[in-house]
């Protein structure tokens, strides 16, 4: 809003809170107050779009909400080089230019901080042990199902919120689908990742070595499928240019967990359309979660990706 | 505090809520419940050393505070590399090991955050315009003001909160000291910088243009002393190593200005101990403010200082 | 050109200033003698593709220039990370392997170092205070238009030098339109950049604490059109993806401003060619100042833009 | 393989060692053996893909091998940012998620490592000394040729190994091809480059100051062509984006060096598939000789490519 | 030795070999044959100074050796930055200007590669798990055994190899100790670190939250205290500068993991010469155990290290 | 000077010449004029503490100097990480701060830019070849010549120039003190530097592969005394701490190339003051050449130096 006219129109009042402040704040006060309750870009603790921080974590909380956003610091399910664990701290601070007051999306011709009074909260993150693997995939889970079963606010058509989870390894999405199937039951996935992730751990994945290590950011989505947590036929994994072991992989992909499967070569013949399409066309109309790798996006954007 | 006696303690507490929530947080409730409101040093959004973060700037903030860590992401008034408004998100951040509890000083022979019980809060950042120079020393001035005056906890024995500014360039001292001057009258400086800060704006200095550019980060005390902010004979200005417009600086420095001055190589001659021995000399009792510009410190841990 | 039959037709010639120099400089006189005022890539004070550094901006300043490379230092109307006072300098670094001699262009069938016999000179940076963006930007203007003023060669046939300007921030454009208005008057933009640079300071546009705060980098357009700088209807701007206030900014863009808009995703639709065409048509033969911000081009290259 | 699957099958086996080693490696045992001779993505000193490595370049190394990596750690010839000497070693490290076993290439349905047991080993490097360019062309002309008349596997159909080289800078490929001239006479190349790198060093390339110097990261390709070692009519360069010193370069390219050429922007026209299908017009059924320069790849990934 | 003497002497032979290896290699060899199995600092796969690198974890391995390099790839039981993983990676590449015989130390007169005839190896590292920490431990000892219970040379005077360990976070001390213990029971420790690393987990230390993670990079010489691998009274911890939880935690660290200790500020007092006899009187002739956090040292040289 | 004293002086000036030249620049000239021929410290092309730059290398350049600053972009003769080429530009920038005018040392008690009148230019860099050592040598003492045979002013006390030589690797000393033997005959030298650069290239030093490579960064000083350049006696060698290929080297040092020798540890023992002693014992009154490698330094300020 016009900051001027603003001024002007409530110019008694401010005047009237500067006398009386101005009392309470001591003498001499020098110049005309402002309310210096606000965050510039570059200013305050940092929190996701500079939304309001609440620990939603806490047993206690009990405040109604419909979009949260989730940190999973955990990376120790990293084959190779670890750091994940500072991801949601550093796509905090990446957002800091996003705010809610210039979030007017052109192409889709909606504001979503703004469009049917909503409740969006920064939750923090979970406190995750990097020393025990098995633990932490408790707490994940346990964290997640606490922001999970809050109740969304008046204004939600929503029975439960919605979570935006900030990795962290890609392995958190395995206490994270755990979570939904109390929910939704198997639920269909839209996978964006250069690997396949459903790797079979006993068979040919050569990262085991003990029962706790055949869960991995390579093998969770093989997991999840065993446990029934995803929708086969209605999933769909995208951006595939990963090396094999062999071709039976592809096969476990396909039919063990389930994925529809389109290779990152495919854009080049389809374009961006036919991919929309043939995402449209396997998900349809069921309860979808969406989870991109970093390395599903166009390479050349995170080039220290941990792949 | 030891967790598993802790857990033990509390166990039928925690089985009660496990209990009565697990059915408001839904069935199938895998995991015996943690309350997850806890901090890892890797985890949440990024407060000083894990500190409660309170909008203290707010006019309707009236939170009692003995400790205050406050803010000022501003660098418009320095005259070489900018950036430094991104300090106190990097000390924050750097702060992240830090945290209530393990917080005893065996040098001291004190815990800061235990001892006497003391509130201690992270009052965010002053939102300072960077567009505007002349603005930006009223707001920080005015923010400053509006924590200053807060009245303090019971347990406290000051009349006033000690803040923690985070900066910013060193030109954030100025409103500083015209705060404090209105509660402690002309107030002694500690001052540890490899450079004066007290240049003459008008007889030497370049980098004047303007009347406004007359106040940058080697300027600031020339004005706080004109102002009447500086104790005269009770301030020293420790760790100069700078080059100079000519010997007539250092006489600006001691006289009008009213510093002790201590050169960088005198630690050659006289140790840490001669130089701890001149300050209190020079000090005293006096109520102090305490300046440290990070080339003040030895100059190699911090590489990239805008000198 | 071949340098060894150089050396050989030259012989005499060099033998002959070897021969007399050789007794100025000394005896024993080691080496066969070279010239040596030569420019390697990665040698010599760091001018703009190894141009010659006049200093245009003096009052004595008279040499004859077409085609002037000016560098603008200046980061203080950014809203969120400065530091592009270092932009010309980073520039300049990045041309050390541009040089009259290998510069033909295949595509264009043109070299512009040699074509025409232009004067072509590095003439500095405009020394722009930071401290006080009022100050600022006379500065600029007046830089600007010292250069601006200047008389063309005989060989050229402008009558007024072009300019080549090194940001700096994006809003050193204002001066620059004001300065050109009085040789053109409304000039036509083709301007490329993810985001709007009119926002209406006064209307929705949060950065505004002060009157002098209203011009920044991204308000500078709304500015220029409000002084009569730029031709409505004979502009355009691409590259949009940038979100909004609200829908009504676009249309200060469109209307009051004057801007022929394109999305970034209009390249999926119509191709370069079709964007070509749009500008072409648009601007058609009138006189036109090309405006590049760096987040105009493609993201990826630049990823640490202060977007 | 099923790594517990496998501890089943030679469990008894495993007992055995662990009985029979323990008591050479003396008492108290604690764990069941495993053999720790594996090699994990973040593990060992770093070979290309975990592959062996032999000291290959021995005079009296007799190893049979199909498929050589031969690093050549040299930056002499490079005419603006030297430290490509450090290239094998970057490369090796950037490899390290390779390795024999997740090999198989989906695309073109075939596994490197596994099909036909073809013998590949890492070579190391051949030792280049940096002082004097003229020695180190002769020792990787002789360093090449060691590994090049090794005797190939009984598996092969190969008479020859075949080197796959590291760089280095890009005039390494001068040795590379008189070495090849010996076996296969003049040999088509395939040069994907940025860059023309058929400089005529005594018409135009400015980087000559004595006769050693006109061998550089520039011209190797034009001594190449004037010793023999390419097949003209049947070699092709393709990404050019180049300026010239004049529009004859590029005859010297086509015709004085033999390269059919294609511009980078002819993608836009004839995309891939054209580029490809020119390629194998162009080079038909020849022994070819394939070299990438950094460059010719997309830039963005390579963002401080010496260029 | 002086190369061109070399060549001279040995001619005959090198002549020998160059002609009748130089037909096995095929015909033109160019130029006179140099043996290129050499290592130049910047060549060749990087083990620790350019030692030969053999796979001693091997069941199968058995040759002798006095000195073994032995790196430790692990970071799961780190509380804040990971990323040691690469740690042996980090150091050998660091190592690659030293080398046998550029090795005579001026200073101790003696020169560690060449005297006595040791046989010196880098053992390459250990494999270990990131996803499991309890079974990381077990890996972590068994390997270190591996290569402890190796014969030593028949030049030795020692009954089994020194190790020379390659961290990784510093837990990986506990598998080592707890190996040592077998060949020399309880040992005497130089510890030299900023922190405690005896912190009990069960009280004060805040990392825990399971059993598994109560060994971790702070709590490991409590649980090898507790396991009576240290012996008490002829160990000692020096360069200590951390905050603590309470003042009880430097009891433990004296009374039950039995150190001496050495706060960093002693150093003022009593200088190196002071700290070094406070030392060797604390150890005497004990068998002893070096331990390096690298934090221990100056913190300037290591300014991201994970404290 | 008091930028605004001065305005109001030259008010009738400026006024002056605002109007003449106004009306040559064009109508509308909105802003008094300032005369914007000035440096900040981050503007315009980088000279070395903003000197003037000429181009003293070119055989007409004849004008008087008394202090030169010359580059030497030169880095063929390092052994192991090359890039010193852009030290010369590095330096440079770093100079940004330092300039005429601010620039009394308190220390010492002058000002080198002010006293005495004396003649300081920045003369650019010598163009050296990277492709050829042999050659670049030759360039390297020319360059030098060109400059030192210039005239001096006529307010300095010295015959020839002094030179301040920026590098470039280490070896650039060598063409250096061939060229001031030509004045000064055999000259004391005060090396600063960790390692020794007296190695004998053809009894130890394992660089030499051929002629050529007998001159490195580890050789030059060797070389210098063999050719008379350095003073016996006279010359003394400071900050030892290398490792050497035996005791022999040392005696190398002392006896064929004549220095004094300080190893690094002595600091702890006599202090600056006694080192400082030690230098001027040795050194006397001669004329002297002060040569200062970076890794002379307190190691820790330049933690990347190729060591």
């Amino acid at each position: 809003m016009h900051q001027r006219v603003l001024a002007l129109a409530f110019l008694p009042v401010l005047l009237l809170i500067t006398t009386s402040y101005a009392q309470e704040v001591g003498p001499n006060y020098a110049h005309p107050l402002e309310d210096l309750d606000k965050d510039l870009p570059f200013s305050q603790p940092v929190t996701f779009a500079h939304l309001p921080w609440e620990r939603c974590l806490a047993v206690s909380h009990s405040t109604r909400l419909d979009i949260a956003i989730l940190g999973f610091p955990y990376d120790t399910s990293t084959s190779y080089r670890p750091g994940a664990r500072f991801g949601p701290r550093g796509i905090r601070a990446a957002s800091s230019r996003e705010k809610k007051g210039r979030s007017y999306n052109t192409v889709w011709g909606v504001d979503p901080f703004q469009d049917g009074g909503l409740k969006v909260l920064d939750c923090g993150d979970i406190p995750i042990t990097p020393f025990d693997a098995a633990h932490a995939f408790k707490q994940m889970e346990q964290g997640y199902r606490q922001v999970l079963w809050h109740n969304t606010s008046e204004e939600s058509r929503w029975e439960r919120p919605r979570v935006l989870s900030l990795g962290g390894d890609h392995s958190i999405v395995l206490p994270v689908l755990r979570s939904l199937k109390e929910v939704y039951g198997p639920i269909s996935v839209i996978h964006l990742d250069s690997h396949l992730d459903t790797w079979d751990p006993y068979r040919g994945y050569t990262g085991i070595a003990s029962e706790q290590s055949a869960i991995t950011h390579g093998t969770f989505f093989w997991h999840a499928s065993r446990e029934g947590c995803i929708s086969k036929g209605t999933s769909i994994h995208g951006g595939l240019r990963t090396k094999l072991f062999s071709p039976k992989d592809y096969l476990i992909d396909k039919e063990f967990v389930g994925f529809e499967l389109i290779e990152a070569h495919e854009i080049d013949d389809i374009g961006v359309k036919g991919i929309v399409e043939k995402m449209r066309r396997t998900v349809g109309d069921t309860p979808t979660y969406l989870s991109i790798d970093i390395d599903g996006r166009f390479r050349l954007e995170d080039p220290l990706v941990n792949c």
